[in-house]
């Protein structure tokens, strides 16, 4: 079956569309009632966030834009400390898309969700006149604990840096598919969940935090030095890269400090407590090749040493990127 | 200037875009903050909802899509008897957009937010490729206060039906707009937290409440009457029509009933309770012409007493509807 413009106009096949795709897929005593909207438990701090997704092609290795969708949004949440706990979507459907994809995008939010610890309250299907594209927009809610505070602005001089693992993987599965590269190089998208609940539980001096996407590490390592007014410094030597995904940047001249990940974070904790976040991140999921990278100092800007013994400064990502990474 | 690529890609023009266009505009301490996720005061229970606008053109007699955006999600969330407070954006904006367009949208949310009573906490960006459209997914938290039970399914016998006001205006709008019909008739896009506050303030004893968008009143009432296991009967001549919509869906052979409005609501109110909730809506901001035009009965369906005296069921709108009306 094709979607076609009747599927978002609110009426028979709208219903019809929802109980056959979304319905039992998401279904939960929550969702299951197809309100306006969801009454659920809340907290006194809460954590909001939002996120579309466009990503090009709509399944890659190593996921598929349901997947992603959840895993951006939960992994935003997280960032502040957050317990990831519901999550709406919104789905733009381009007429033409095959059933087939929207199904296998929808069954992977289902799966993904349920990996990540989060329900799906709400939920909203439009149709666009198009190609067969599709567009979801998720949005979260997490509850924050007494006492966190994770932002940007926390940097403390002194504090190390730490990756949860390899950078670029998502950007190098992306950009293979889109320019018919074979090779076995993987997204690593995933809910970073169990990495960030693991040491909120375990009481980790998490000062600041941010998931690696768009713009990558060098982005948003400017972004928390230019906040926090401090000068971040890492060695290349130990940023983890695959070795695949360092060859296929080789060859393309891409520098893997520019390219998104949608797995990974970037977190900024108390040098005492930094060799037990990093034993934290390696045992849990998606986590085994985290590295201390360097760490907070006076001044501003990012600089990396290089392996030759030089030191540079890297600046945000300017101009494309890679379009329609996520 | 025109959106390109670059500006969704996470670098320096995202960054560029997001100054010059949205931070000036939603400026508030928590959006300032630019993190991953806002953090913010929560309640014991939160109502949740997603609504993604597509509606083409974006500009139209009463309204835009940013006002639409701010509009149909708020509504969502008073819905369930909830008070908005927080809203996130998602734009996901088209190759070719004028950004003067883009910029009449944020404040058209900007200045609809502040008259709603909501904050604007998170956005995203998005660029794909197209001919200058422009795609806003709102998603919003609100508190709901101890007691307050507004489901679909608690319609009862006996209960008041009211309708805020004229059905039809937003479909006759955006209608005569792609016709090239010159006409004064004005969408009706409005937040209603005015006239829904006041009803929970005077403790108006509301069972259920829907906004009459996609679909129309005959589709919202057709999922009342099913979610409460009863029938709904309304009379044809208490149902509010502007007559310039009337005479325009007269020629076009439309039926009200099944025109979308983006400022309307059904309240399905405890019998006793009706009359002193006819008034608030009355005095309230956009509910000058409610009015009650029927009760909730044993039964099934949604029955209508016509003009010339005969009864008539109908069913929820099956087909095309109007494509991208919100």
């Amino acid at each position: 079956m094709k979607i076609t413009l009747a599927h978002g106009s609110g009426g028979l096949q709208t219903t019809e569309l929802i109980n056959n795709v979304f319905a039992n897929r998401f279904s939960n005593p929550v969702l299951d009632r197809m309100e306006d909207s969801a009454v659920v438990e809340g907290a006194p701090r809460i954590a909001m966030t939002t996120d579309s997704f466009v990503v090009n092609p709509l399944i890659f290795k190593g996921g598929d834009i349901g997947r992603l969708a959840i895993c951006g949004t939960v992994n935003d949440l997280l960032m502040r400390g957050a317990v990831p706990k519901y999550i709406t979507c919104g789905f733009i459907l381009e007429e033409g898309l095959e059933s087939g994809i929207l199904e296998q995008a929808v069954q992977s939010m289902a799966d993904t969700a349920s990996e990540a610890g989060v329900i799906i309250v709400a939920g909203d299907t439009k149709v666009i006149n198009g190609n067969g594209g599709m567009y979801i927009n998720t949005s979260g809610v997490g509850f924050v604990s007494e006492g966190i505070d994770c932002a940007s602005a926390n940097c403390g001089i002194g504090d190390a840096v730490i990756v949860s693992g390899n950078m670029g993987d998502h950007h190098a599965a992306i950009l293979s598919d889109r320019m018919k590269i074979e090779n076995d190089i993987q997204s690593d998208c995933a809910p970073l969940t169990d990495m960030v609940k693991s040491m909120l539980d375990e009481h980790i001096e998490i000062h600041a935090m941010r998931d690696i996407t768009r713009g990558g590490l060098a982005t948003v390592l400017n972004e928390l030095a230019v906040s926090s007014g401090c000068m971040i410094e890492i060695s290349e030597d130990l940023i983890p890269v695959d070795k695949r995904v360092k060859s296929f940047s080789k060859i393309l001249g891409l520098d893997p400090l520019y390219m998104g990940n949608e797995g990974k974070l970037a977190a900024i904790v108390k040098k005492e407590h930094a060799d037990k976040a990093l034993d934290i991140i390696k045992s849990s999921m998606y986590g085994q090749n985290a590295a201390i990278i360097g760490n907070v100092s006076a001044g501003e800007g990012v600089v990396v040493n290089t392996h030759l013994g030089g030191r540079r400064g890297v600046g945000v990502l300017v101009g494309e990127g890679l379009p329609r990474i996520c």
